[in-house]
């Protein structure tokens, strides 16, 4: 099957087929599910390998088990663009997350062997984003780029409980080089990678926006169960003054909090903050009972270090003035912290002159969630993505992507490495 | 045994040896158990009846197991005080919650009768007051005075599932009356009904003084589990604007409950307010994502109905507010009101004279806990309490009451009690 490339209505009919396919391959309960390092997901990788060299593309497969595609031309260039992203998928997860930026490096690819290419260009079609299945995320990418852990290799499938790395051999990988420490390939050669991923937000939806360009991952300060600590009691016997009611105290620190969010908002600082673990002890807690102690995690996001370091330096200073006012103590247990990955300025204005070039105004915004991109961006890779709009979320059966709004982030990248006149 | 009134300590001796008996009557783990309408409640109650015989006192048996003491002259009175608690205690707790009323109600008889008393007066050590065994307190009291309900006599023992009524029957109690909405003697011979009891919170420890009189006893608003439905979320991925976090307005709910609680408190009003159990789903939270829901408790009490009416009005006027500005529902689930149990106004005088006759500044408060005094006062019983200082609280083997302020609690009575030369 071949497509007139000056018509985008094939591409599109293109990008429909791939994904009905792709959900076809693998469905479980109402979504799909393309496990990591798993035979589903080489029958994925199989069947778009078929599909790239139906369309003239080259195939070749890494030492970790990703796929990559291009043009026979660009096989074997010095250098070139990677346009990436996976192909697995959390248990019953939709069918876009990951997927979609596979199907836009195979179109921008099918589409520039036409048009063209300033550069040459691969598409990266990776192994193991999700942490659902062996606890960590991100394998294929941390793997090819040298960033993958003795620890993460022995951790147990979540569902057989043997380890990655029996999963890996498996599938015909030799493990011993992942861990290394050592990319497997030159990554001097990645001259930029792009990714292309569903939002996993509403910001899109609520600002009717096909899609926008991504200035930044997120990173995070973690606490997996801050500990509040007070004093139990009667809840009828006990005056307020000689309470030290946690439920109260962490009540009142979220309170603090999320004025200190909204501060940081309206002075145009970038910040996400949540406790989606709450809870007091079922073993002691009663309704006629002040809780001895309650514990809740916490999860604050910002693209900048600095908000970050303010956040944690708040949240102390906060915790210690609500120790002294309430008399009750509190235990943040270790930090989880994850830096944020900067996109690649010039890649981002590129992408926002291309995005202009199609039609539509330019729009960036911050990636709340991680991406492979982020691992490319710390391996000193020139990282950039794209968002596309997505209805509820990601990660569940319900996941909405309109293809016409792919169709609009993949003319993006397009727009962005195909040659031009000037 | 016969002790000299006229000499404070063997009182106070004989006061130790009654609790030290008793307490090795009916260990269990660090501190006591003497479940409801049980045989070892029998025991104890036996102990007693033995006890006061020795002391040439009148021991009778009221149709719901309660035992009544008298001076043999008082017996058949045709309006006497009762000096009142009970002798059943929670699994593992403590020795005095309930036995200290019964045994000051002995100690004022005992010395009663030497002294003269101004008004006939019987001591009653009632049964089942402690919810931890059949899931509703005051069994005894309810059912003296006509309260108690078919499905109190009908709920299963939290540990061998009999219904109360079996266990009723086992002590050869007749259950058919129990249950006819009469209570079991003319309410109208009670003159009044005074019971001490220690106090379970830390007020009197906090205030340093030795005992209080009770002015009420708070009656509460309380609902079980009120749930706040927002929107579940990836928690990078969605902006603060387009959050509906139920943590956060839960947060934001009991941080406004608080301060009200304050303003209230600072205008003289009274007001205890608690939430003792909070928590997020198990089964659907996770630290990176926004719960869909989040479910806490509320028990907010007081001895006045206006507070609490005030406070009802308060919290739906905020759930809506919050409902309104944050994108969430709240549903409180059905409220379980009690109303508060005013103590009678005349009693509370004469024990607050007979207070200061002892030597000691009136002192009064409120009690947080129900007690069998509001099953009487809500007969139409004219009743009141005398709070003794106790530290940790009660319902726990940490009881500590110290027998010289428990003196003092009873001299108290028997100040209030006996015949005066005016």
């Amino acid at each position: 099957m071949n497509i007139a490339m000056t018509d985008p209505d094939p591409l599109s009919r293109l990008a429909h087929q791939i994904f009905d396919d792709l959900r076809a391959l693998s469905p479980d309960g109402a979504g799909v599910s393309r496990p990591a390092y798993s035979g589903i997901e080489t029958q994925a990788l199989d069947y778009l390998a078929d599909l790239a060299r139906d369309h003239m593309l080259a195939v070749d497969t890494d030492a970790a088990g990703n796929m990559w595609f291009s043009l026979p031309a660009h096989r074997n260039a010095e250098s070139f663009m990677v346009i990436g992203s996976h192909v697995d998928t959390v248990p019953e997860g939709g069918n876009y997350d990951g997927l979609a930026g596979v199907v836009a490096g195979l179109l921008v690819l099918i589409r520039g062997r036409d048009r063209g290419l300033r550069i040459p260009v691969k598409c990266l079609a990776m192994r193991g984003e999700e942490s659902a299945w062996f606890g960590s995320c991100y394998l294929g990418s941390k793997a090819l780029t040298g960033q993958m852990t003795a620890a993460e290799l022995a951790a147990p499938h979540k569902g057989d409980g043997r380890p990655l790395a029996d999963h890996m051999r498996a599938l015909g990988i030799d493990t011993a080089p992942l861990t290394a420490g050592q990319p497997l390939m030159l990554l001097d050669q990645i001259a930029g990678y792009v990714e292309l991923h569903i939002e996993q937000g509403p910001l899109l939806i609520e600002r009717d926006m096909p899609a926008a360009v991504v200035t930044g991952i997120r990173g995070n300060i973690r606490y997996r169960s801050v500990t509040c600590t007070g004093a139990g009691g009667h809840s009828g016997a006990v005056p307020r003054a000689y309470r030290h009611d946690p439920v109260l105290a962490m009540a009142d620190l979220l309170t603090r909090l999320d004025d200190s969010w909204l501060h940081i908002l309206q002075t145009g600082g970038d910040l996400v903050l949540t406790s989606g673990i709450v809870g007091t002890d079922p073993a002691r807690h009663a309704i006629t009972r002040i809780a001895d102690n309650v514990s809740f995690s916490l999860d604050i996001r910002s693209q900048s270090t600095e908000v970050l370091d303010h956040m944690r330096a708040y949240l102390h200073e906060e915790m210690a003035d609500i120790a002294r006012v309430r008399g009750v103590s509190f235990d943040t247990g270790p930090e989880i912290p994850a830096a944020p990955a900067l996109m690649d300025d010039a890649m981002v204005a590129g992408l926002m002159e291309a995005m202009g070039r199609t039609g539509i105004a330019p729009f960036s915004m911050a990636s709340g969630a991680g991406h492979d991109a982020a691992v490319f961006a710390q391996a000193g890779v020139p990282a950039a993505m794209i968002f596309v709009r997505n209805r509820n979320g990601s990660h569940n059966p319900r996941e909405a992507m309109e293809i016409a709004d792919f169709m609009v982030g993949t003319r993006i990248i397009s727009e962005y490495l195909e040659a031009t006149d000037t």
